[in-house]
């Protein structure tokens, strides 16, 4: 991380947007790992991008931020059609690697920021989280659809209720999600939820 | 807050105990709130109470920050046998008085300080949320067992889904409790899970 510069505009010609994206991705990252304060001049001075370029990229130094702590998280893939939704659901809850995208580490910095900063916690949202619901809402809509889950089913209060069984665990019980108990504890709650969406 | 400690051992004879609880934990709490380092000396500085009889009261920093950090806050009444539990849940979901007995701000400092430190994260768990949390357990428990819900459910899972509800708002949404949208989606996402308790 801290070796980006010297790697920075490599090969003949003006380095990509894209180079210039991971330069600053990865100077922001590293400061925040570091527990420092992400500001647009040590951003500037730790990834060897000219503020002007930092500028045009990120206009805000909240999306920015917003940005480098998604970094390593990917949408989840649509869920399968044909499968168990609910085993389904309940793997990517308790698979850390699909959960979360990155170390609880990181997670945890995530939500230290989010917390001291509601604009940033309101951009890391909108940007970044909601879309990453879709692919569930979608499916239990799908599943609503056919029959398989309530017609009248409310899909974001169900999402809430689901990822919000995982958050607790993380934010207030401070477990983790592959301790074999917090997956039981999670797999009671999902049947309960479950159990609503159908009855 | 600062003004503590001219007030402090007042009136004759030796200040009792709960009076240097106060000094001590209104201390800590002005610390945190100025986003300060709570450490012994500078609670010892601030508080006018000698570190022998901070350490007396509090073995470990941990404790006491976690004590601090629950100041204001109580253990919410027994939910009346002969109510609408589910109403009754709701109400004290969504009032932030009884949901947080504090301000959203005190409760931001908090998770943002127990996201940074797993250690008092644990601690503040064990003596303050875990005890929080038996009000509503016995009530679902004695529903439970007078049929008005399954026989079979896992009191604890239960509150998890629907505390997770609440904390997702607050954590990932960064909705205020008495926003009316938060209070319908709150209200969605309990008729789900309350469904899936009777179903």
């Amino acid at each position: 991380m801290s070796a980006v510069v010297p790697d920075a505009p490599r090969g003949p010609g003006r380095p990509r947007v894209e180079e210039f994206d991971g330069l600053i991705l990865d100077a922001a990252l590293a400061i925040i790992d570091e527990g420092g304060d992400v500001t647009v001049s040590a951003v500037v001075a730790r990834s060897g991008v000219s503020r002007a370029a930092l500028y045009r990229r990120w206009p805000s130094l909240t999306a920015l931020i917003a940005a480098a702590l998604d970094v390593g998280r990917t949408v989840p893939p649509e869920f399968p059609e044909d499968g168990d939704l609910r085993e389904a659901v309940l793997d990517s809850l308790t698979d850390g690697a699909s959960a979360h995208g990155y170390s609880e580490h990181r997670f945890r910095q995530r939500m230290r920021l989010v917390m001291s900063d509601r604009t940033l916690q309101k951009a890391y949202w909108s940007a970044h989280v909601a879309r990453r619901r879709l692919p569930l809402e979608r499916a239990l809509r799908v599943a609503a659809d056919r029959g398989e889950l309530r017609a009248d089913i409310d899909v974001e209060a169900c999402f809430d209720a689901i990822a919000g069984a995982v958050y607790y665990q993380l934010v207030v019980r401070g477990d983790r999600l592959d301790a074999p108990e917090t997956r039981e504890r999670l797999r009671s709650a999902l049947d309960v939820i479950w159990r609503g969406m159908t009855a």
